[in-house]
């Protein structure tokens, strides 16, 4: 299994602020690349505004992060991953970044176009109608529900086309279709949409069911709602860098822990968090009763299957066969995703 | 130019019916096939209820068969096309239609996924807010507008996932990549998506531009709403054959006259058309101000612009070289878009 000392030492040493930093940057501005207006007669301009509206909203870009990262630590390419990275000599690196991250940023864009129709279409009144996100009146507040509609539509299409197009230029043609097949199935019925009928059918339903069966239906309802496109994350980044299957399956299994780990933190959250930090009301869940782990398992027990499912996901890193120096990245966004206050 | 007499006896001898018949029938038993519901853990069966039930409400399958007679007209394997198919001595056809159509049907099915989550959207009550589709309820009567939203975002990724999974199976991934792509690009933004944009943007501004500027806007939201995709089926069913560029460009621009020649109809029956066959009231276009061909030209000038198109659409059949016989079912499906009834 893997070094502990070494892990805990690579994991203080390493600058995930200024990693994360970084890369934020360039996927900012990618994105912005990706969303401008084309310039044929009659475009419908509102449609491009309300696709940038949302995409560009800030974020905390966690899934395109991922993507790249587990692209980076896959793909064995020397990055910038340690602090001691300029006594290295390396100059000019944001320039070598672009050109390393090239064949994955097109994957981080689209991963994040389909998180943000996602969020468009679940904040609409016939959904979980929600005016603000992130302290910004939602897309249906500000061009309609109409226009929010198909600009969640339309960027669920750019996030293929953008893939295919912009990704294709530096991947193979097998690799590429295996990635966007498996884009389709995470944000599709078998992943994201499905996921978001079982919270629909589960809302308000809380206490109809032994606590097992309910557990069992909660972790069905985030592995597909929340987990398959995080997992997608981590599988798809490694797949664009030529990961091996025994790697693959690392990758994905790594994804769908993190995935959970993750939605259990928003639940704490919710029991835990500060307003002001959190961005908006805590005990909303507890409100609608909402089935959540919390409710079903308690804070304690929470946080145990927390510190579980860290192991765990740290352990697939590990079965990766990748050197700890390269997995960083990847645990310090496990690391993010577990103990962040937002 | 083409050899009018000779098209003209085709067109006579070629059974459409029969052709269409045939072919619907194994578009309706693929489609049901691709969306028989998962056997997972907590599957939520509604959502697939919902698919299967706007996929398979009947409809003219307009889609599937332009791209299924594009493929036989490009690919130049023999098919029973000619009303003495039987006199030649060819046995069991349905079984060797499965096979030579093996290629092609998931992009049939593809495209008839994508039209129907057109429809479902479209009817949403923040869109057309209709009640009513083919004389059944529309999906979000019958399932909430929440399942009917995420069944038409599971069909839009379910349009990708089998494209890529089913006609993977007998397709270069170079071939299947370039479908893909161009699928995501006429139903997203520059296609499909963008084109309701422009109609929404329309609707009630009848009156607010010259005449000139007016029917160019008109066609360049018909192109988008509708024609992008109906060019898409042509185009793409001759890609998946192996057509070379000259006749794909071909295919292409038949698919946007078609496209445009089809939507014409639709304004002229909604003027002339009669409740009983049309199945929906006509009138409604004139009474809420919408920007139509007939109110901007007239209809004998529709008339004419129809007539003119047909020409323009046949001829650039001829200019794929494809030998006259081959060309009956398109010929014949751009015969029926003009001349329908409903």
């Amino acid at each position: 299994m893997y070094d502990t000392n070494f892990m805990t030492s690579t994991t203080t040493k390493f600058d995930f602020q200024k990693y994360a930093a970084t890369r934020r940057a360039l996927v900012e501005q990618t994105l912005t690349n990706y969303l401008a207006t084309p310039t044929n007669a009659f475009e419908p301009g509102i449609l491009w505004d309300a696709m940038r509206y949302s995409v560009l909203s800030g974020g905390k870009r966690l899934r395109a992060l991922l993507a790249l990262a587990a692209f980076e630590a896959a793909s064995g390419i020397e990055v910038d991953t340690c602090e001691n990275a300029n006594q290295l000599g390396i100059q000019s690196k944001s320039f070598q970044l672009d050109k390393q991250l090239e064949p994955t940023l097109p994957l981080a864009c689209a991963i994040e176009f389909v998180h943000a129709m996602s969020l468009i279409h679940d904040d609409l009144p016939c959904m979980d109608n929600d005016d603000f996100r992130r302290g910004k009146p939602t897309n249906h507040k500000v061009y309609g529900e109409a226009i929010a509609l198909l600009a969640g539509d339309a960027l669920l299409m750019h996030a293929v086309q953008i893939l295919i197009d912009e990704a294709g230029k530096s991947q193979t043609n097998d690799r590429l279709l295996k990635v966007v097949a498996e884009l389709s199935r995470a944000a599709g019925a078998p992943g994201m949409v499905g996921g978001q009928v079982i919270d629909i059918s589960l809302t308000g339903n809380a206490s109809t069911k032994d606590k097992q069966t309910a557990k069992a239906h909660l972790e069905a309802m985030h592995s597909r709602k929340t987990g398959a496109l995080i997992s997608f994350c981590s599988w798809a980044g490694a797949a664009l860098a030529g990961a091996d299957e025994k790697q693959l399956a690392a990758f994905r299994r790594f994804g769908e822990i993190l995935g959970l780990a993750f939605q259990i933190t928003d639940d704490l959250l919710d029991v835990t968090g500060d307003i002001t930090t959190l961005g908006k009301t805590p005990g909303k869940d507890a409100k609608s009763n909402k089935l959540t782990f919390i409710g079903l398992i308690g804070i304690d027990e929470s946080k145990q299957e927390l510190a579980r499912l860290e192991k765990a996901a740290l352990d697939e890193l590990q079965l990766t066969g990748i050197s700890d120096h390269r997995l960083a990245a990847l645990q310090a966004i496990l690391q993010y995703s577990i103990n962040r206050i937002s």
